[in-house]
């Protein structure tokens, strides 16, 4: 990809706002790029030791008001959305501003409200993991990954391609995706899975038999790495993609119905028949 | 592990019935560690390939009656019980039987009321995978793996260390287990997930806008994997473990409602806490 907005990097700060998994993992790459990261960040001993590492040079007193600032928030959801005023001249000051969460629909009505629509881009880099935290984070987290770019309507052209320059300088590429679609869609393919992954862990905890745990392997394993996941950083998309996902629920809560009627009623050969277009599905995934 | 009831082996001939996935390997194996292998296939073309490629000498024509007849039964479970009577006459003349099935409650019985208790033992090798058949089968599929042998009352103890034997042959260790306990774990760690994955797969494949597919990585693709394994076998079993998956449904059901509730009462602290307490029990796991 050829550079306009981040070719002169010494032209640019990047402030970044929460130094965990996500955020962390940005600040380091873009240092080793030779950018100046600042970060804000309440973990104290964290941002010490990003100061220290030169991570980053500092945080807000480090602003240069003759450079053009990116602000990237790499907050939970409600976390953003709770402190979004907080911010707010932060971000009309900013020159570029994009989030990293997974949940786009209350963001992009808080963006509207405040008619930040111009340079306030929903990003959403598909790079998550079960582990969480500034320690985790390394700076080759978005190599080879997606990262998606959610377009609202009144967004400036220039905006859209700093965003993708961003994204490529980690490593990533991006893909579009409406916002509403992006809650859908996320609402069932991950948001849905950890609500059931969560729900197998916490039967297995009822089971007093140790025995139960050694044989994990038949399934329940494959299940279970995303119930490491961070609790406050899904209670978050929980709730605020809630509406996509109670309806996810109240589907899945009816295909497992079916499969058990299947079963209660002993037949046999319909619920043969259930699996095999099951099967089918999942063998055009792999394609 | 010493050898004792295999240490010779002209002295022995093993018949396979089912050349799947299974039976399959285990007759792979044993062929290559020289021993004669005999085996009942429907598939003709599976049956005629191992016969050519020396897997196995034949089949019940080739039974030598000077020698001790080892039978491993390799079906899956509710075809096994359909067809038992079929083969209760080779169950007799053998020296002995074992299964490989992953629900064991309604076969135990079955032994029972043929008096096969001495000889006939249940074993249920954990390693399946969602590849099926027998050309997916491997020598090697059962080296490192463990092997559940469910002890009942009557079991002879010749029968139990023959058992030991032959799974240490085909590289697995063993692992006692009660048979009703074994059906209990396994309808959650197993059975249970596999429900789970089904249901998943089939709400993916009612929505139809191509882009869900793209995006299952950020959870969805850890529980699809199992959702492509052999439909007629888990059709086997989730009929036969029926009384322990209903249960283990309904508990299941009660738990996504649980999350579900949080979810509607906007009760983000409560949901936060419960999230938690599930993460803690994710991590024991792991030690």
């Amino acid at each position: 990809m050829k550079k306009t907005f981040l070719k002169n990097n010494k032209n640019i700060q990047f402030l970044i706002i929460g130094l965990g998994l996500i955020g962390g993992s940005i600040a380091k790459r873009l240092s080793k790029n030779s950018f100046e990261v600042l970060a804000i960040e309440k973990n104290k001993s964290h941002l010490n030791y990003a100061k220290k590492s030169k991570i980053i040079i500092g945080s807000l007193e480090k602003i240069d008001t003759t450079k053009k600032l990116f602000v990237i928030i790499a907050l939970p959801p409600k976390v953003l959305l709770n402190n979004f005023d907080k911010y707010l001249d932060l971000f009309h000051k900013a020159d570029f501003v994009t989030d990293c969460t997974s949940v786009k629909g209350s963001l992009l009505n808080k963006i509207k409200k405040n008619k930040l629509e111009s340079k306030f881009i929903l990003s959403h880099p598909i790079a998550g993991s079960e582990k969480s935290g500034f320690l985790n984070s390394n700076e080759d987290l978005f190599k080879d990954k997606i990262s998606i770019i959610a377009k609202h309507k009144g967004l400036a052209t220039s905006t859209l391609l700093k965003c993708k320059e961003f994204w490529f300088e980690l490593g990533s590429k991006t893909h579009n995706l409406d916002p509403k679609l992006h809650d859908k869609i996320f609402s069932l393919t991950s948001h849905l899975p950890h609500v059931v992954a969560f729900s197998l862990i916490s039967l297995l905890s009822k089971r007093k038999t140790s025995e139960y745990k050694k044989f994990i392997g038949g399934g329940l394993k494959d299940f279970t790495r995303i119930a490491e996941s961070d609790p406050k950083m899904w209670e978050n998309i929980f709730s605020l993609n809630k509406y996509n996902l109670l309806k996810d629920i109240s589907d899945i809560e009816k295909e497992i119905k079916k499969i058990k009627t299947f079963i209660l009623q002993g037949d046999g050969s319909k619920l043969e028949g259930h699996l095999k277009k099951i099967k089918k599905t999942k063998e055009s995934l792999n394609r």
